[in-house]
């Protein structure tokens, strides 16, 4: 299989990567909105412009789609689906029927295989859901995420006056985590899920007290959590909080028997060093599925719901029941 | 979809009750191999002999096999597969590629869908192992079972002289569970990796020292584990040991990066308070993906790594993408 890469930020770097990991994958080039001398890959790979797509459609079975899900893909993704296989990691969860309805009239316009919404959550983390709730129907699931890091909320804070950088990392609450294993199927709020930590350095002679309040009553972002706030020098920022890590839970627990007497609890839980690495290890796996598809003549949009697992290995059907089942 | 149950132990009692909370099925009857009238059904069921299966065949899209693996479903899986659709969970993991062939070559020659194999190990722990290993190649898993109840070994104690009942738990060992989860990637041994707990009814005045012996130095069942053995009373067994409780982890540990400087660690665990019961769900999940695969023409054995997770939910691929993508 040939793949490419549509974008080269923290989750196109983690492609390059996972690819190496890929026996039966060749990356045969990064393609980007800028210059391409700018660029400095990994490893070798050749970089190009994004202009040169169309002419090396035949040196691409796999279009690895590397954008940012609020501007980039609503748009790259159904562009690039009329002309390539691809997938991507697009990721708000509100808007993905909208965003599939896009990608699935280009995909069928094109004759071609596309895949949306891989990663963790989106992604593994909706796979579990469904085969919970699929296995358990009288029952209730719950997802908890963390302790990670929030680019999000971290760069809401970045544009309060007065902060120089800032990192916010999303804590889930071990009670609530207790709570939901015990089976107890509590209601929990958003303050009893998660907590809000932020790690932040002020501009000097800047009003932490001011800072401190800012942050802990903005809507949306921190107002309906308990939020710490801790300010820090630039070299303890380097030192303690460089890297991208996340996780969380998916939880289920349900119950059977003739009048429900028998209690389970599934969980799925991942701990990642490197959010953008993972997501990025998914978004190759997909790929491959994504690619074993197309050669059996399907086309249009699909998501982690429509893959048979086996897709994503590249083991045989045999092999796979042997070594795995 | 109209479902049978072939076979009518805990396993089938199982999926009667599971059957109830499917909102898109309907049991049509319980079929078994004694006289129908001296099975008692948990609710108004039918129940039927074997021999009215082929005159029932209208009445059953898929048929849910609850038979043993050891010498029911050898035989039963490929026989009832040429008559109508079927979903065993055969769990003699070593044998899984015979027995996929002879299913096979059986559901080919009916033209109709069996999958084998179906349950938490194998089935979703199966799938565990397998989504797991394609999202970090670089990697390595460890499966561990319990804390719950083996049958098997429960029954080898039995059969000491001088033994009334016995209840054999398999337990994980947590500082095993704990360097797994660290990303150590420890060689573990069998003895490390589980802890065998029995729990033994003796009979009025035999030798408790001799029968915890002969259970200690047992081949193949307890001589390579670290074994407890305690002794009760029936009553003791009766008021704490009624239950088939059951479940364990798939943990894999694996690295992405440029030099695989980044860890990650995907766990997946289960606790069940009925084993029979919580196999008997994922029975009727794949049940309802056997009638779907059927119903898109498709033939042959299948296995829960050919299953499209969206075949396993009631609900339709736009309703699963809006809630749970």
């Amino acid at each position: 299989m040939k793949m490419a890469i549509y974008g080269y930020g923290n989750l196109g770097r983690g492609v390059e990567c996972a690819l190496r990991q890929a026996p039966d994958a060749r990356l045969t080039g990064i393609y980007t909105r800028r210059p391409p001398e700018t660029v400095t890959p990994v490893f070798d790979t050749p970089v190009y412009h994004i202009d040169d797509l169309p002419a090396h459609r035949d040196e691409i079975d796999v279009l690895i789609l590397c954008g940012g899900s609020a501007t980039d893909l609503p748009r790259m993704t159904p562009d690039m689906a009329r002309l390539f296989n691809v997938v991507d990691s697009y990721d708000t969860h509100a808007t993905i029927p909208t965003h599939f309805a896009n990608v699935d009239a280009a995909a069928k316009e094109g004759g071609t295989v596309a895949l949306i919404s891989a990663g963790w959550d989106p992604g593994m983390f909706s796979l579990n859901r469904l085969y919970a709730s699929a296995v358990l129907p009288e029952g209730r699931d719950y997802t908890f995420w963390g302790r990670g890091v929030s680019q999000g909320h971290s760069d809401a804070i970045r544009r309060i006056d007065g902060v120089v950088d800032a990192r916010q990392y999303t804590v889930p609450i071990q009670a609530a985590l207790e709570a939901v294993r015990s089976g107890a199927n509590p209601d929990l709020t958003t303050r009893q899920k998660h907590l809000r930590e932020c790690y932040v350095v002020a501009a000097e002679g800047a009003d932490t007290a001011r800072i401190e309040r800012e942050i802990k009553t903005m809507p949306n972002y921190f107002a309906d959590y308990d939020t710490t706030v801790t300010f820090i020098t630039p070299e303890e920022m380097q030192r303690d909080h460089a890297g991208i890590p996340h996780g969380g839970f998916v939880i289920r627990t349900g119950v059977t028997g003739a009048v429900g007497e028998h209690k389970h609890t599934i969980e799925y839980s991942l701990k990642l060093d490197s959010n953008p690495e993972f997501t990025a290890s998914v978004l190759v796996a997909y790929a491959r599925a994504v690619y074993k598809a197309y050669c059996r003549g399907e086309k249009g949009c699909k998501t982690v719901f429509d893959i048979p697992p086996a897709d994503l290995s590249p083991l045989s059907a045999g092999e796979l029941r042997r070594t795995m089942l």
